[in-house]
């Protein structure tokens, strides 16, 4: 039996739930589209290529994997930037173009094939989709448009394509035994979840371990979703230093940590502060288990987390009391003060539900979006390590997308936070969002500019600044009818008129794309930034 | 003496011409950045780096030579399509950057260094700002964030950087000789003016030989606006066979074509069809001259040009006439008729004055502006090689400020001409252009999606819509006060609401960024276009 190459790919796209392409048209992938629509996939055509990568980056997040459809030299390097934050974050986007600079996408892409032999192309496309999978990373996929409609064999088609299991070598008794010594002998001991065990395929052990243990639980910055938040022993982001000394302490002197998924950015570990004393700590990696100094590489986390808690002796694991849950102090807030940074994550706490998608951009809102407390099956996605901006606007688009593909549930809607600096860079992906009929509300931080750099250089300087757009006018713009945009878009410089804007019924229970602009201190940082900024005052004086 | 290292490369930068920088500030270039203005340089932040370094490449088209300064990682990688289409269509940028992707930047710039060693800080900024020159082509150069006031020698700053004068061999005679026996005895000569000789120095030569001569005279695609298109010998745009069949009777009976600064990608040599006979051709190349099979690789155009109009006997050319210039069927138009691509740009060109910029973005744009005739000391910027849409609006930024800086003249004005599609790609530039306050009208067409890719495959398919923005808020959106707004937006569906937007003083005298929305058919091409999409049309049926 024999297939067109191009259904072939469609269809293995499909059998791995991909139900939407992003891309925008060019002149030489037309013919390639023409298959999309037949295949039972959705056509997402974005405004450009580098913001169709960051909606495939957003899509493949939430759903495991994603595709990008561009065209070769122009489209294929306006993209390569969102590819390469796929990359570092492990997103796995299939990106399928007409080759010319697959040596720049090797840099970046976990493997590249061509599919120009018609007897090479079932194998290829098979195994380009795997490496995919089992990396959690992007690939480069190499269509020519005159082998669009070559017939290929079919006969892979009946088995599935999958990440392939892991062994079981006979090692696992060992380090399993290790493992279940330390657990049951801990005096202090506490689990850390980082951003790697969302492609590990571990988040529901991940769950039953902090419930069945109890024991206090921290995320790094990456991790931050990926446990239940509303659980008593769950904590929040781990800042080290830089965060709450009791947190600390109990990193200091823990005399077992189980590290899973770690992901070693500068960002992510607060600068390289937050990664755990090897002394004490398990560490559960996507390819080994780490104990002491030994690296078990034939181990793996997905096996091992299983067998643990099969076989663990719940009446032997230590009963450990964290830290008491500091009740933050609460100022009173004036309704006729301007808002601040410091209290603002706190308010808009309450706009969360349970179900909802919240995007932290890199800037101030991916600071304040870590101290978010979240209702349960709430994911969070925020910046790691790539920290590219203008990444979260249409990652948006398309973790939304992908959400409400998945749960099939038409009220799914997503929560944005965004600096307007960050704003100006992708800001089009709007009308992708209304074209879509996608349910989002964005909460845009006016202070004036990139008020993150500020806190890290040049306070003052004009190169900080960006140009003053009416924000009230976006979704008229972008293609929202009059009686929605008026309806629908909000103005907040003070705590009295946020209030009124959170508790609007447009914002609780509308749909479709909302906006939030909400007027902070351009000078106005917490945390890290905060300290930053004040370094920068003093060595001003 | 000595100077800090970023005074060094900014004072070169100066001496080179250049008066504004563009780019996007990022966490590793601040440092750097506080010393632009100093410098006397003025810094120009655009919404995101793909946008800066379209911006750049358009600067350089007017100005010789532009500068881009971008973050590393994130932010080289955004730019880099716009360094790859500088690379191809020959713009000198100097894109300044912390080294992360210099692998990558390799394939698409002549050069790449980095500055890491004081000793060597001088030289190194020097040879790669000569590359840049040299090949008129973009360089990539790293200056490390912790290198920018390290104190650098300054003994080379008093010796200007040039282009090294192109040496005399010794063989010119030979080849001025041949030259001049071919034009003593031309019957049918013409000459030919390609993109490359905007880069090579000869422009004033070129003009004196088009009028010393009086031979009938083309340009291509790419040459366009590089002669004098007001001179009775000068025809316009050769196409080939695509063309006007007169004009391809004197390509092909011709006995000589001076064919000077060949180009010849695909789009810009017609595919390849206008490309003309060897036999009869002198080629005047940026690093050869060829004369029948006869390669000359060291004599320079830009010596033996100016040799051929010094030592030619003037009563020795031979008088040629070149076709009648057809006037054109003028059509009359009903006022109450709608907009339609065969004759608008007859219509619009009354709008061009001499010392206009014209940038005609890739699309049924770049199509109709061939058939522009323009003033004298008009330049027009049109899509060659690369053809990545989007590119033009933010071109239009950089080479509308390069010309007001060189002009010094505040009524210094360009004209956009884009469509719908390709606005979407980067228009949020247009907030930059309102912050710094440039002349420019922007002419949309509204034909509903890429209509180019319409005529190429899929007519009617869903792939080439776009969303549907109201484009009449985007100068409010993006930040033009409200009386500007009302002002200065037109909306023109039929010849007579043309007629009164060209008419109207704000487009004629006006000054700010002004906006023409034209509506057009969906499907509605013109020349090569239309014959594929008539072609689309016969394989429906």
């Amino acid at each position: 039996m024999s297939i067109k190459l191009a259904d072939y790919l469609f269809t293995r796209l499909r059998q791995l739930g991909i139900r939407s392409i992003f891309g925008v048209p060019g002149d030489y992938n037309l013919h390639l589209l023409d298959f999309v629509q037949p295949s039972g996939l959705a056509w997402v055509g974005t405004c450009n290529e580098l913001n169709a990568a960051y909606a495939a980056d957003g899509y493949a997040r939430i759903n495991g994997l994603s595709a990008l459809i561009t065209t070769f030299g122009v489209g294929e390097l306006s993209a390569i930037n969102g590819i390469a934050g796929a990359y570092a974050e492990k997103a796995p986007i299939i990106h399928i173009n007409f080759r010319r600079f697959a040596d720049m996408a090797s840099h970046v892409t976990v493997a590249q094939v061509d599919l120009k032999d018609p007897r090479l192309v079932p194998d290829r496309i098979d195994w380009v989709l795997r490496e995919a999978l089992i990396h959690s990373r992007p690939v480069y996929l190499e269509v020519p448009d005159d082998m669009v409609d070559v017939l290929v064999d079919t006969s892979n088609l009946t088995s599935m394509i999958s990440i392939p299991p892991c062994p079981v070598t006979g090692h696992e008794q060992v380090v399993l035994d290790r493992i279940l010594e330390r657990i049951y002998a801990a005096k202090r001991p506490l689990i850390l979840v980082d951003g790697e065990s969302r492609c590990m395929d571990i988040l529901g052990d991940i769950d039953k371990l902090v419930k069945t243990t109890n024991w206090p639980t921290w995320t790094t910055i990456f991790g931050k979703s990926l446990v239940n938040e509303q659980l008593p022993n769950v904590y929040g982001v781990y800042a080290g230093s830089l965060g709450d000394p009791q947190w600390k302490d109990c990193f200091d002197s823990a005399d077992l940590i189980l590290n899973i998924g770690p992901h070693y950015s500068d960002t992510n570990s607060q600068n390289f502060t937050t990664i755990p004393n090897l002394a004490v700590t398990i560490t559960f990696s996507n390819t080994y288990i780490q104990i002491d100094n030994d690296i078990y590489r034939d181990t793996y986390p997905s096996n091992i987390l299983s067998e643990i808690l099969k076989t663990l002796n719940t009446s032997r694991i230590p009963r450990v009391t964290g830290p008491a849950k500091s009740v933050k102090e609460v100022n009173q807030l004036n309704p006729s003060d301007s808002i601040t940074q410091k209290d603002f994550y706190r308010i808009v706490n309450s706009l969360i539900r349970e179900g909802d998608l919240v995007l932290t951009e890199t800037g101030t809102a991916a600071h304040g979006g870590r101290n978010l407390i979240l209702p349960q099956n709430t994911r969070l996605l925020g910046p790691a390590t790539w920290l590219s901006i203008g990444y979260m606007l249409p990652a948006t688009l398309g973790a939304t997308l992908a959400q409400s593909e998945r749960t099939n549930n038409p009220k799914s809607r997503a929560i944005l936070f965004i600096g307007d600096g960050s704003l100006q860079m992708t800001v089009q992906e709007i009308s992708t969002m209304i074209r879509e009929n996608l349910n989002v509300i964005i909460i845009v931080i006016n202070n004036k500019g990139y008020t993150i750099e500020r806190a890290i250089h040049g306070r003052k300087q004009s190169y900080n600044d960006i140009a003053a757009w009416r924000h009230a006018q976006a979704l008229g713009f972008f293609g929202a009818d009059d009686k929605h945009v008026t309806e629908n878009f909000f103005s907040a410089r003070t705590w009295g008129e946020l209030d009124a804007a959170l508790r609007d019924r447009r914002i609780q229970d509308g749909t479709g794309v909302r906006m939030v602009e909400v007027f902070m201190g351009r000078e106005d940082v917490q945390g890290a930034l905060l300290r930053l900024m004040e370094k920068q005052i003093a060595d001003e004086y």
